[in-house]
């Protein structure tokens, strides 16, 4: 098999990110802990976030407004004001978040980067996610970014049609198997999932156990040679 | 000279979008009068927004995270919350505003996709920008569409590139003199400004007056016509 283009997830495949909204979530529960418990506020703030994904798409400043709107509901608009000027607060420390790549990305890229086509593939703010590859100093290793507003079939398509010789020739590498694993596989490329301990619900999905272009890693230090090893099968 | 590619801006150039945002400024005042006059009220809400750009970028949702944190400064926190709640809906209309091309917008764009590979390139939020385009229904008439996250001189040479054949044989047409035509001239290319009778002040900016590739057309509906002159000088 020839494959000549291999795309990279960024959030919780290159650094942290679901730990840091795990951790915002938990401030979040904390300044409102006097009007419910914590079940029933992450609860209803999951309910807020997931009924706005469709207006607001993935990222920090979408997150913060569901944040202050599920305030506002959970307290019948009772909330301190204080705890609206918190959470505006918290939300810009995600934006300005320093960015540590994950053990062995560094030198995982750099391998792949010598004998394929490195796309970085990811949803999210646009000029937040431009801010983190930036800060992670990961920048100079990637020949093409791809910032989206959703990953399906058609995006992995697009994408490596237009940065590569198509998905037919092309490997999409990330943490969550419904974004980066299941439509990549759909769009005919291959799937090498990276886990990462915390997945968003949203983002979670079963397995294509069988599939013969699915790999589940035990780490993205594995995928240069997990790599040759398909090129010479 | 050979034009082969012609990039145009969206807000403002295809569809109103300044108009909206003058609205809203409107209503925001409105909701908090009886803190304090238009004028204070505006040139906080300016100087909040302009601190934040950095941060959030440019869209609707950076802006409603800036009323917010805007209506909690000026109240000094003494802010009913229904006013915070009446900012997060229209911070979700502007979202879900349905889009209206300009007059002969369509037209123009419909004679310049048979004679040149026309690019959309625009700033904001990146979900909400193609649900913009799609709303338009002016989508298909595109070669490419770039949602970038600042416009300079480096955007345009890059997008030009990837999309046309090269910034020497592209015209960048749009409403703002800062953002769509300085830094178009400044990559090699031809600027077209499309004035619209609104600028935010963050977009003003000299005119390039005697610019050899700068002109000032009247409406977009000049630009297919223009675009003749210049190809046959």
């Amino acid at each position: 098999m020839t494959i000549t283009t291999v795309g990279v997830d960024a959030d919780d495949t290159l650094w942290h990110c679901e730990s840091l909204f795990r951790l915002t979530h938990q401030r979040f529960v904390d300044l409102l802990s006097e009007h419910g418990d914590q079940d029933r506020i992450e609860s209803q703030l999951a309910v807020t976030e997931k009924r706005n994904l469709r207006l607001y798409g993935y990222g920090a400043k979408g997150f913060t407004l569901s944040m202050i709107e599920t305030a506002l509901d959970l307290t019948d608009g009772a909330v301190d004001t204080r705890v609206i000027r918190e959470i505006l607060a918290v939300g810009r420390e995600m934006l300005t978040e320093p960015i540590e790549p994950l053990p062995g990305v560094e030198h995982a890229l750099a391998q792949l980067s010598q004998r394929y086509r490195l796309i970085l593939i990811t949803k999210g703010d646009l000029l937040h996610q431009e801010q983190k590859l930036a800060s992670s100093g990961l920048g100079d290793l990637f020949a093409a970014v791809e910032i989206v507003s959703e990953k399906d079939a058609d995006t992995y398509r697009r994408v490596f049609a237009r940065h590569g010789t198509g998905p037919d020739q092309a490997v999409m590498a990330g943490n969550s198997m419904r974004s980066d694993i299941l439509p990549a596989l759909e769009a005919g490329s291959w799937g090498a999932l990276v886990p990462y301990p915390l997945v968003w619900a949203h983002e979670a999905a079963e397995a294509p156990v069988g599939h013969q272009r699915y790999v589940e890693l035990g780490s993205i230090s594995e995928l240069p040679g997990w790599l040759e090893k398909v090129s010479n099968g």
